[in-house]
């Protein structure tokens, strides 16, 4: 059996290109992953590490012969890497992507793409708040939602290799409008993120709360908030700056229920707080029963101590 | 050697209390727990599993010849209960409870510990999302934080005496005042279960978002927050009913930080993002040092298929 891609290029070698580095050995060992960083050290530790099979210092010169090319950089980055590769791009290669926003990402990339190119955006849904190109492993996208958002004109053929790609990495593959995607994405993963981010920059702020009574006292639901916000910030900026009329619109909704609650905490209407609270509980059953995460308690944390007994 | 408190009382068998046996057992299997609950099915449930030696079911009845006394109740509930002990309390007995805040327990509380009996006010700062009987392990408080709030007239003999015991059931120990204990667990805990809770609430509403892309979904972000809104609505109401005014204030901070971020996505401000998103990783590292959370990626959650390899 041939390799659905045997020549794949990866451009941008951080957490997501680095992990399906892993996952494309693990599924298939014959196919040949280029890499190209702009950055040195980046470039240094991927050979180091043995990421790819070569590392290139342009992306065009990583696309050269490659039958699938995978923008892997900041959403922000994506109009000048498909400027740069356009004129080395294989006839009949399929270039996709693995941002987060995907309407701003289409805009930006598809009017480079040559004819005889097929232009697939697509946004795998894992990650880790962990990045750089020692941060990858294979299995980041087992039993995780990989979204393809075809553009008008994609051949449906080129899109279903695409999803046996995919699915081949350890993914489940759904198709999705890209205006559709982003909203989706605003409210499972854009608006929790800054939210994230404002309540760990208030802790920091706080003059009456010292830094370090917010470290140690963290376990308390804090540090869960902490972890989302020490994802990387470029790629964060870049996906708030293009998804900004959804971002903004959950945000939005957020702020009034919010406010709703603060409400009800300042009228005591405790009635209002324990329906509230019942309610969100549903959610989260469903997500543990869709075998989207855990139901260890505190995600499964291992014991701070190693010297103890595990729960009975 | 004796036990630090021959007879301890659990007024309450839910998590915390469930966990606390267990932990008990662990450090001391001579101390006798007595342990009292409304519920006849969570009084089934402790005798079935053996979480007590003795299960009541007035909180009268459990407290009898007890040397120490937990209220493990939700706040709410507490003065209620402590009225009904305290013509049953031993004289010499130590009164501690386990609720999240402190000023508003100490209020209900107080008045109604009768001359000769030590009230010590405390908080372990541990717990899952889980809740009832059957959710304690001996491990919870393991390296996390209890705090001691003992109230003006408390013997410090009797404060060291409590120290000792949370240090056998494998917490570290603070003293705090009553206020900046609210304060503190404002910003490190109600205010982030708020906001969890209300981002849940957000993305049930949505219905342009279906709940089973959300669920679907979820990976992105969003289930760190269902996790924490997945936490006892009883309880949570009762925080926030009685921790109000810092629960407020730190609100207030937030949606005004919110704001700022709002705006500067709808201005287009990168570069105050970026620089927002970069300080608030160094919050992140702190709590990884302190040894509060774990540096693995997402927590360490197992990835969700068996038939993979682990991260090389």
């Amino acid at each position: 059996m041939s390799a659905i891609y045997e020549k794949v290029a990866l451009i941008g070698l951080g957490l997501i290109a680095g992990s399906m580095a892993h996952a494309i050995r693990r599924m298939d060992s014959s196919v040949h992953i280029a890499g190209s960083a702009r950055s040195a050290e980046t470039r240094d530790i991927a050979r180091e590490i043995g990421l790819c099979d070569s590392v290139y210092e342009t992306s065009a010169q990583a696309v050269a012969d490659a039958d699938l090319v995978v923008l892997a950089v900041p959403v922000g980055a994506m109009e000048a890497v498909a400027k740069e590769i356009a004129p080395h791009l294989k006839p009949g290669a399929v270039v996709t992507d693995v941002g987060s926003v995907k309407a701003a990402v289409i805009s930006a990339v598809a009017p480079h793409i040559p004819e005889g190119v097929h232009f697939i955006p697509a946004h795998p849904l894992a990650g880790t708040e962990h990045s750089g190109p020692r941060s990858g492993f294979a299995t980041l996208f087992d039993n995780r939602w990989c979204l393809l958002v075809p553009t008008e004109g994609t051949e449906p053929a080129e899109t279903d290799r695409l999803a046996r790609f995919w699915r081949g990495l350890g993914a489940n593959v759904d198709v999705m409008e890209p205006e559709h995607h982003d909203l989706v994405l605003a409210v499972t993963s854009h608006a929790p993120h800054l939210i994230a981010y404002t309540m760990v920059g208030v802790a920091d702020d706080l003059r009456r709360v010292t830094d370090s009574e917010v470290i140690k006292y963290s376990a308390a639901g804090f540090r869960d908030f902490t972890r989302i916000a020490a994802s990387d910030p470029t790629m964060w900026r870049d996906v708030f700056l293009n998804n900004k009329a959804a971002t903004l619109e959950i945000l939005g909704r957020f702020t009034e229920e919010l406010f709703a609650l603060q409400r009800a905490i300042r009228t005591e209407d405790g009635d209002m707080l324990h329906d509230y609270f019942t309610r969100t509980r549903a959610i989260r059953r469903g997500i543990i029963e869709a075998g989207q995460d855990t139901d260890a308690p505190n995600f499964g944390r291992a014991p701070a101590s190693s010297a103890v007994n595990p729960p009975e």
